[in-house]
């Protein structure tokens, strides 16, 4: 009797590397790998050490002072699980400070301190410079519409992501 | 004297989170998180445990038998640093195998296994599927057109990733 098995590993696997580069999956990862490598850069350059997820997690809590970490994981849409280690280092490098609860003791509400919220300052025009340079290759007509298609596909693929975006506070 | 830094931390802080969820940088890193939970859901719904770097690696091993790891790293723009623990779990799973290099002893040769032949054919079917489920929000016009925008973006930010994607073997 023929064995499916012993036939399958003659067939031609018909996936070409250049199939795989136009793969959605394949640009979703190398356009994230060259934002946050430009993000790193451009920040560097600037004097400043800070994460692409470090950076977004300190607008978020500077945007709405007092949130806590669940809510915070909730608003960058950043595992729950991780985002732990993401307010450590931002407390380490003392822009961000962990404050009991008023409501809830055993929750902590998350607070910029100064030096965070001159970070923040003084680091907007690296973050601007890095999202023009991730998109140097495109027109701006080009760079608008990419935005806007990337943002209709992540919106109807948010609840399919492990850590969807929930943008339930004020902001 | 007045002290810019007493003034600084007065300062509102003009990125709002509808900001940054406009960036492009925030935008990638959504887009890429919803394709990986796509693909890990699709693949395993399909019988497989393989993630998407997994995928990519099994797939350039088997359109360039032989190659050696920093060129594999090059094909698929992954971190010269951390394609050994990609191989490593690809051997463990059975579907990859180093040889000794018939020109280079210290070398070692990458091959696809039988097994790793049929999981390639086997996950075909689902990886396909994840590339839909992603753009699911899209239509068909603008699918192409946010390929074709990604494709142009990374062919001019390669070189700005730390692991620029390198074609130089046939395939």
């Amino acid at each position: 009797m023929l064995n499916i098995s012993m036939l399958v590993k003659w067939v031609p696997v018909e996936t070409s590397m250049q199939d795989t580069y136009e793969m959605p999956g394949h640009l979703a990862r190398r356009f994230q790998q060259i934002a946050v490598a430009v993000f790193l850069a451009e920040v560097e350059q600037a004097g400043y050490d800070l994460t692409p997820v470090q950076y977004a997690a300190l607008a978020a809590i500077s945007g709405n002072s007092g949130i806590d970490q669940v809510t915070l994981a909730g608003l960058i849409a950043y595992d729950r699980t991780t985002i732990t280690g993401v307010v450590d280092r931002l407390v380490q490098k003392g822009l961000v400070e962990r404050h009991e609860s008023s409501r809830d003791r055993r929750a902590r509400e998350l607070k910029v301190t100064p030096a965070g919220r001159e970070t923040l300052s003084g680091i907007t025009p690296a973050v601007e410079a890095a999202q023009r340079t991730m998109l140097r290759g495109l027109t701006q007509k080009e760079a608008k519409e990419l935005a806007r298609l990337l943002q209709k596909a992540i919106a109807s693929g948010n609840e399919l992501s492990r850590a969807p975006l929930r943008n339930t506070t004020t902001s």
